[in-house]
């Protein structure tokens, strides 16, 4: 079988995999855990630019000393409602889980909770972190910056903001949580690799050459990284999106204390990654049990929607994920041949016997 | 001189005749004021499309008996940090104002606030409640639902959601605050009108058909109000922007219980239309001054972004309003004169001698 069929692995082993991977990198050991359930979550819901893809950026993160793996996360401030976590340079997963859940148990004892993240890095996918609040019956909200800049502003020609997402989840009853996960660039660097190996040219709109027109050929626009905001041009909103990319910095990084990409000087020692989350308690708003009842009814009147082909009907922000999370769940998360030979291999260096079976995807 | 030209109104002679206006209607004087102020600082922003221009509209639903003049505005529930105000069935504006004034308290006791708003109706711009937050020396965040649905979610060709506006403020210290007033559609209602006047065909994207495809007809465009989400199509992102305009309506509709317009019955005797606002306390995350020195510098290197055109450089979200604000506030609010009769008309009804001066526009 060729190198690149994707295998498929049980979520289970994965996460022990990359958790035992963790672990030998000399990160705590429930850290490690957290770290290893956010990638699998995202692998789980068909995030694959989120999950096990990671790895190698991970450890490169390491090697050049830009992530601590023995990090200690601290609880730096803490007032009414709110709190300040420091991530400790470590990677991101384990103090973004850790601020949710601060989140929420504030939401619960005053119906709103906000904490910031300063001092952190990558966190993986955002939208894990809103799911964790509406696990726990909350609305949630996560937001973080990156550490390198790749949106370019209305007007501008260099990238100043990251592709900085938005995740927000709310609970329903009947119905799984409505959630919104998105960057708040027009498209995904992944789109770029996508284009790249179709060898199709890039609709215009998506990405800027350097003199700031756009670019459509895949190959230089993934090495540029000049991404447009959400929305594209100024006439069609792209006004908008660089607004919400600025919008989720001033959250993830200014609120915290955390860097600014393009201000952090050229010498820090940290990238200084900052994130940004927030939970609301229904009940505290209204009886138990009605916002999630009028939330089943929404999302059911938008899936009703009549479509303009019934063959592509309207979907609820947060179904293609929930349905490749429960496929998934059941036959295993396909990872590419050629992925998981790199990561074996990484393993192996660190003397972690990565996966020892999977399964070649039917 | 043609009726069609401008007349150059002062914002507080523009105020006070609303606010006479208002309370010949019969709203009481508090909100009256309040209600002015709002419409009036839209002006004065160059919103003209959530100014004075709105009074014919509201002339309507108050006859129609969809809004309640001598609203009583309650604060229905108050729990830590959140609350939730019942607007009474009135005008949007007072109403909110207490919301985010409510919040900015409750940030200032725990370090972030949040209040839903039930029971209400049209609110005006919405940046101008995020901006009272940043009058307070707090981050604001504003958003509402929309009486009667105009985006259409990606697949469909029905409308399910109404323009949901998010607003977001955040204080600077040498700077005016960050603003960012957005409409989750890809381009507000007011660039229809303006294409129809000019006789201009629209860009694929803005607009759709009965059946779901492109519409570039200006005039069917205005007529059928099906306006794409943020993004437009969904290969340039029109996911994310009905997603956007979905989790505003979770925000401001479903958290505080008002009416989702697609499920309000029609015999209902109000819109029901809710809003949302949070607030959150710097100093309750950094030292005092920290956030705002930061913000300073943030927005300094935003502007500072190498421009495509010289001629055109890189602006910061909020810096077109403040620019017009500084001039019609030395200037004078350009009004066409066609719809200051319309509005003196209004006001003739009721008795009130609205605005007995203007000067043409030079």
């Amino acid at each position: 079988m060729p190198a690149t069929d994707p295998q498929l692995v049980p979520a289970g082993d994965l996460r022990e995999g990359l958790k035992a991977l963790f672990c030998a990198w000399g990160v705590p050991p429930d850290q490690a855990a957290t770290t290893a359930e956010v990638l699998v979550e995202a692998d789980l819901m068909g995030i694959d630019s989120h999950g096990i893809t990671l790895i190698p950026l991970y450890d490169e993160l390491l090697r050049s000393g830009k992530v601590v793996a023995a990090a200690e996360i601290t609880v730096a401030r803490a007032f009414g409602a709110i709190a300040v976590v420091d991530g400790g340079g470590g990677f991101g997963q384990a103090p973004a889980m850790l601020a949710m859940d601060l989140a929420v148990d504030r939401a619960e004892a005053y119906g709103v909770g906000t904490v910031a993240v300063r001092n952190s890095n990558h966190y993986g996918a955002a939208g894990v972190y809103a799911l964790r609040a509406a696990a726990r019956g909350c609305i949630g909200v996560s937001t973080t910056a990156v550490y390198k800049p790749s949106i370019v502003p209305t007007f501008g020609r260099v990238p100043r903001l990251g592709t900085n997402p938005i995740a927000f989840a709310a609970p329903g009853q009947a119905n799984p949580p409505f959630l919104l996960d998105m960057a708040t660039s027009t498209i995904a660097i992944g789109k770029l690799k996508l284009a790249v190996r179709e060898g199709k040219r890039l609709p215009e709109g998506w990405a800027l050459n350097r003199e700031g027109r756009p670019q459509t050929n895949p190959e230089a626009a993934l090495a540029d990284r000049l991404m447009t905001p959400l929305g594209g041009s100024r006439a069609m909103g792209g006004h908008k999106g660089y607004g919400l990319a600025a919008m989720v910095e001033v959250l993830s990084t200014l609120l915290g204390g955390a860097a600014y990409a393009p201000l952090r000087p050229p010498e820090a020692e940290r990238f200084d990654v900052g994130h940004f989350c927030l939970a609301l308690h229904p009940e505290a708003f209204r009886e138990a049990g009605a916002f999630e009842a009028d939330l089943d009814a929404f999302v059911e009147m938008l899936r009703a929607t009549p479509p303009v082909d019934p063959l592509e009907p309207v979907l609820v922000p947060g179904d293609p994920e929930h349905a490749a999370r429960e496929r998934r769940l059941c036959d295993g998360i396909p990872v590419p041949a050629s992925l998981l030979d790199t990561v074996r291999s990484i393993a192996r260096h660190w003397s972690v016997d990565f996966l020892p079976t999977s399964t070649p995807a039917g």
